[in-house]
């Protein structure tokens, strides 16, 4: 029997302890032997839950009880987070976490005293939600040299984007949407500008690259600049637009990574990705794309991918499991050094202005009924060449980044 | 370092070949040692290849040699890679296969032996080409109450609708463009017939339910009917024809499973699966839906599947990874147990022959410029319901399934 204890009876932690028991017997046969919750640590008590008599107060329970042998953190945030599992890998015990916020700041330490330990630090459910991508990257592209990973990562800025695009709704009404489903924070500035995909796709990057990236390195830029105009423009191109993290790695030393929206046209492979879906587009140099879907958020979904640490762990109970990152540390690009192609916005008439975008080789003006404004694509430009030539322009309403 | 040959250098073999010399270092950094060709046993000789020194004629020389522990099986059909594959387990050799029909015909008997002598036989490339597969139905879904897989699993078939979708091509020209392109045999009977994806499915549904499945139980049936004119109908509702192998699991002892043309609409997961790539859906009973999608086939995508396994075999050099299925057998419900729409083509003019239809609860009859027919999409119904319905229709032109 192997002993496992939740910190953090949360939405993802009691949907664990609802998976270890609806799919005991499939757990079972996976792991060759049981899985037992034995404590389940939170402030608050549950006297109505089929958890009630294991809810415990003290995180030392825990630490010293040499039955429990793999943890599971769903508490979010840093604090206690942090101090907790690496007293839990420490005293030798696994850990699965959900937490990005955990693995994006101390993900290094923590796989490096795994290792020392002969423990595993698993967090398959820190990116994606309840879709396999950190497994598959060390389980299954193995063999391959990562060239690129493109993510819609977030399932909240998705949502409200689909609405947008869809339906046609304002920015504000599709986040107020979102907040009453549950799906945005009361606060959602993790969420809309960006910084959620941003340590997200940080710990994909790590994952690809081998080597620590930190996520204030990577350009971040969220969605609450999009309008439902820019959809408008969008819808009649062909076109839609999503929150992006996306990274180039594995040509040079340099790592090209940016969380930014993004057009996309119908043939990409992401378009279809809507609502509270994610979606990861992962490119290998032998094996092409390959790309994994599914809920990028939700209880059980993302519980299920907790489950799946679990199960890995318990089957290499005395053995630490070669994945992660080094502590060497990964540099990333400068945005400057990016390159897009470039959907502008620009005051007046085309027939009067086009001629002041010939050095952006703009495809053909696209004009909506009753704006005085017009919309063109640049051709493919580095980001600070783009920069430069768009400072001066003083009819340049605003401008997005399209796929090249 | 750890030795591997390579039973027959065509297009997969020797894309093992080249990927285990061009990502040889990836590789030793992930398997924590050298991964070294032995063998490439071939009845040709490749004496300008990059192999030339290594190809041998006598299978016994790797069948006896110890220092080989890992033989690739790419020499597709069954006879003599069945033997060469068993006689290698036997000899306590790990295998890897990209060959379904082997592992279809044989994976029952073969996981077996691999069990009994602590080694692997693995076959992610069996399945999806490069998409990684079977291993995450094993490694990250192991938690999961798999309820429903259901893909686009050839390749060559996809190539051939979508030509005829999205350029309106006739049955016969896109299928002698893929035969030009080198996606179809001569014989395209595999493809077209749907015996391949039935294979594929029949592996897939045996991962799922962890007993034998017999492909011959699985209903199937080719693309072969499929003509431009269907595609027109469904252009016009908003719908694509894909040719589906699906299963659904796990609600109780029968499995219902087929291979069959399905007309999906815009919003199904799987609709913007186009050309060679395929697309694999999968449903847990706690992750919801998940969908895995890349390239199908191809010379370096499917042999980066089987990279995968050598990996994974020689992370595992002493042990068997628990995989696969038993020798039970697995109930298959008969194909008049499964529900579907149906897309229905009627000769004449709706106003006239629409009433005939009211059994069907049909949806609005849609019809083309200049053609005396028309069509409808039934409402829900079990196949022996619809055949037995149907059965008395002369005006009934043809019927193709649609999803739910």
């Amino acid at each position: 029997m192997m002993n496992v204890a939740i910190m953090g009876y949360g939405t993802i932690g009691s949907g664990v302890a609802e998976i270890l028991e609806t799919n005991k017997e499939i757990i079972a046969r996976n792991v060759g032997q049981e899985v037992a919750l034995k404590y389940v640590l939170d402030l608050r008590n549950f006297p109505d839950s089929p958890v009630a008599d294991k809810v415990i107060h003290d995180f030392s329970i825990i630490e010293n009880d040499p039955e429990v042998q793999l943890v599971v953190e769903t508490m979010g945030g840093l604090n206690p987070s942090y101090p907790f599992v690496k007293a839990c890998l420490l005293a030798g015990k696994h850990v699965a976490t959900s937490n990005k916020a955990l693995v994006a700041a101390y993900g290094t330490e923590l796989l490096k005293i795994a290792r020392e330990k002969e423990v595993n630090f698993f967090f398959e459910a820190s990116v994606g939600g309840g879709i396999p991508i950190i497994r598959p990257l060390y389980r299954c592209l193995m063999g391959e040299k990562i060239l690129d990973i493109t993510g819609i990562l977030n399932g909240t800025t998705n949502f409200i984007l689909t609405k947008m695009d869809k339906e046609g709704w304002a920015f504000d009404s599709a986040l107020k949407e979102a907040q009453r489903l549950g799906y945005a924070e009361r606060n959602p500035e993790a969420d809309v500008e960006g910084h959620d995909t941003c340590r997200k796709l940080a710990i994909l990057t790590a994952m690809a690259t081998g080597k620590e990236v930190n996520y204030e390195d990577i350009y971040t830029e969220g969605i609450t600049a999009i309008s439902d105009v820019d959809f408008r423009y969008a819808d009649k191109m062909g076109m839609s637009i999503k929150l992006f993290g996306a990274s180039r790695v594995g040509r040079d030393e340099m790592v090209n990574a940016y969380v930014a929206p993004i057009m996309i046209d119908r043939r990409h492979p992401l378009y279809t990705v809507s609502d509270v879906y994610n979606g990861i587009l992962v490119t290998g140099n032998m094996l092409g794309e390959t790309m994994y879907y599914g809920s990028g958020a939700g209880k059980l979904p993302t519980a299920s991918a907790v489950v799946a640490d679990i199960i890995d762990a318990a089957k290499h109970v005395n053995r630490n499991v070669v994945m992660g990152w080094s502590s060497e540390r990964q540099q990333i690009a400068p945005m400057e050094a990016n390159e897009f192609r470039y959907f502008m916005r620009m005051a007046g008439r085309p027939e009067e202005h086009l001629d002041s975008l010939m050095d952006f080789g703009p495809e053909e003006a696209v004009t909506l009924e009753g704006m005085d404004e017009f919309a063109v694509i640049t051709k493919p430009m580095l980001e600070a060449d783009f920069q430069e030539a768009s400072a001066g322009l003083d009819r340049l309403i605003k401008f997005i980044r399209v796929e090249r």
